[in-house]
């Protein structure tokens, strides 16, 4: 099935590119309440799916016994800019276990974002591993971890008790197949495992309700969203979409971006899950599509609403500040 | 038409992206040499023709009164990494008619290269416009405009003469039509005009052969592709891909990118124009997409065939240099 083009972007009045992709509204008992494109293909969430893979921390009761706060929580399910605020958090996540950056294994880049590599440049000679996008979560992992009694060397591998841990909450929360068959790995070292796309939404709605998981998946499930939602700096960071959409509406919109174009999110008054992903996997589409599909359940909110179409129908400026276009999601209705 | 699948971007053995695209290989006559998706759509080349843009400074003798090397004329039709040697040279161009950074119109913006931005922030407060990608070609602007005894004021303009002369130029070239109609603002504030895929390539094979312009033009035209394949640096920066691309087969690829996706090159051997867009604006695919159709034509020349296989097969390691997948082209015969 081919999908549909969902995100046009335009210059002097013409469509210069188009993004396909696909979206899919599910509530915890698999009905579809919105769909487009092909939502049975399997794509890999990669970190659109990090609430999921913070819940060993949680409902192990590591985040309890460490006196982990919503930030704490928040960072963990995060990928955050590298800004200072982030790094430093970390990094004290790790100290509260006697661990530190040496025991991360995802790796050291830059940020991403222009202004915080900026000052990253300018105040370092090289990023580490706290710098890495997934250092919270490598952290929550390393935690989560020693508190189990469980050697956090080589977590990041398929066959460690913690990624065994993750892929367990996974089929449940997804209800679909994970296994090494799926399974791709991700900037960070982690397994990524590809999940239907239609699975996915549906595993964010159970996540936002509880329906259908066990009493103390179901709460850790609603504390990682509950904190991310209060924390949203510490889900992304300045600027940042998943920050902006979780600050446009306090506490009703969860969102979590994913590399390759994958958004995931949740919307609590409503029950639902929400998960797409451009088809080419770029960045500005996910954003546009996300927040076209969340204007529909925000109709009766000027406030939230213009929020959302700001992101839904981005102009474009050039270096001159002068509007060439715009990227806009064109979702069916 | 729906423009095929031309780039996959695998992990873990699955295909996690899929870019769509149009490639046209034409040669001065028109004859299609080769094509994939719909050629006839007409797209903003955007900097993919700046080598057009540049023929009023060559052919107005604004060139050669002032001295221009190879490096000028490359970086005169350049989008270039602002490295301090792309910065120092277009500020030595704009001494030479007596002007200065201040009479540039493109704006300013910090390198998209990583390492050149962590440089630029080491080294400096903030960018100006000598730092813009395009400043090599706004200050051969102002150099022909000085060179024609026009006042290069407001030269970015619609109806500023250096632009009327651009579009007389490109009309030429590319055999299109060029006008308000089809107009669209570029990034650095200069007009930019949709044309038909294949018409871009056509007009390529046109400057590279000389066939179909008239003598001045033939001749500015070969000077500028000759000097951008001398001069590859000066086209583009360190391990950027329109460099990378012409230090492949010296003097045997001329290759130049676009924003959005687009990329059009030149065989002076075969006398064939190549243009290609990728259909949602990637640059990622746009370079694999290059790669692989100029490989059709280097098949008896191993060297070539490696480098141009490294870019047509992009291998991605993760942040931990663990090979996860690759961005490969996948054209049609």
């Amino acid at each position: 099935m081919a999908n549909p083009v969902l995100v046009e972007v335009t210059r002097g009045g013409r469509v210069e590119s188009r993004h396909h992709g696909m979206i899919a509204v599910l509530d915890a008992h698999g009905h579809v309440a919105y769909a487009a494109g092909d939502i049975d293909a399997a794509i890999f969430p990669r970190s659109a799916c990090k609430a999921i893979q913070a819940l060993p921390l949680v409902e192990s009761g590591a985040a309890d016994a460490l006196g982990f706060t919503d930030r704490e929580i928040a960072l963990s399910a995060s990928s955050h800019s590298g800004e200072d605020e982030h790094i430093a958090l970390a990094g004290s996540m790790l100290a509260k276990v006697g661990r530190s950056v040496a025991d991360l294994e995802c790796g050291a880049h830059w940020s991403g974002q222009q202004n915080v590599l900026i000052h990253q440049a300018r105040t370092r000679k090289a990023p580490d591993a706290l710098c890495n996008n997934c250092s919270g979560k490598h952290a929550g992992f390393i935690c989560a971890c020693c508190h189990l009694g469980v050697d956090p060397k080589g977590y990041t591998g398929y066959e460690h008790p913690l990624q065994r841990e993750i892929r367990v909450a996974m089929a449940d929360v997804t209800g679909a197949h994970i296994g090494e068959d799926v399974a791709g790995i991700d900037g960070c070292a982690i397994p990524t495992y590809a999940v239907p796309v239609k699975a996915l939404a549906q595993g964010f709605a159970k996540l936002v309700t509880g329906t259908g998981l066990s009493e103390g998946r179901a709460a850790a499930g609603k504390r990682i969203l509950t904190a991310c939602m209060a924390e949203p700096f510490y889900v992304a960071g300045t600027d940042r979409a998943c920050t902006e959409l979780m600050q446009a509406a306090p506490g009703r919109i969860f969102a979590k971006t994913g590399a390759e174009g994958v958004f995931c999110a949740a919307l609590p008054e409503h029950g639902l899950g929400i998960a797409l992903k451009c088809e080419d996997g770029a960045t500005r589409a996910a954003e546009a599509m996300i927040a076209a599909v969340l204007m529909r359940y925000f109709a009766d909110d000027a406030e939230v609403t213009a929020a959302l179409e700001a992101m839904a129908n981005r102009t474009l400026i050039n270096w001159n500040g002068t509007e060439v276009g715009a990227v806009k999601a064109v979702l069916p209705h």
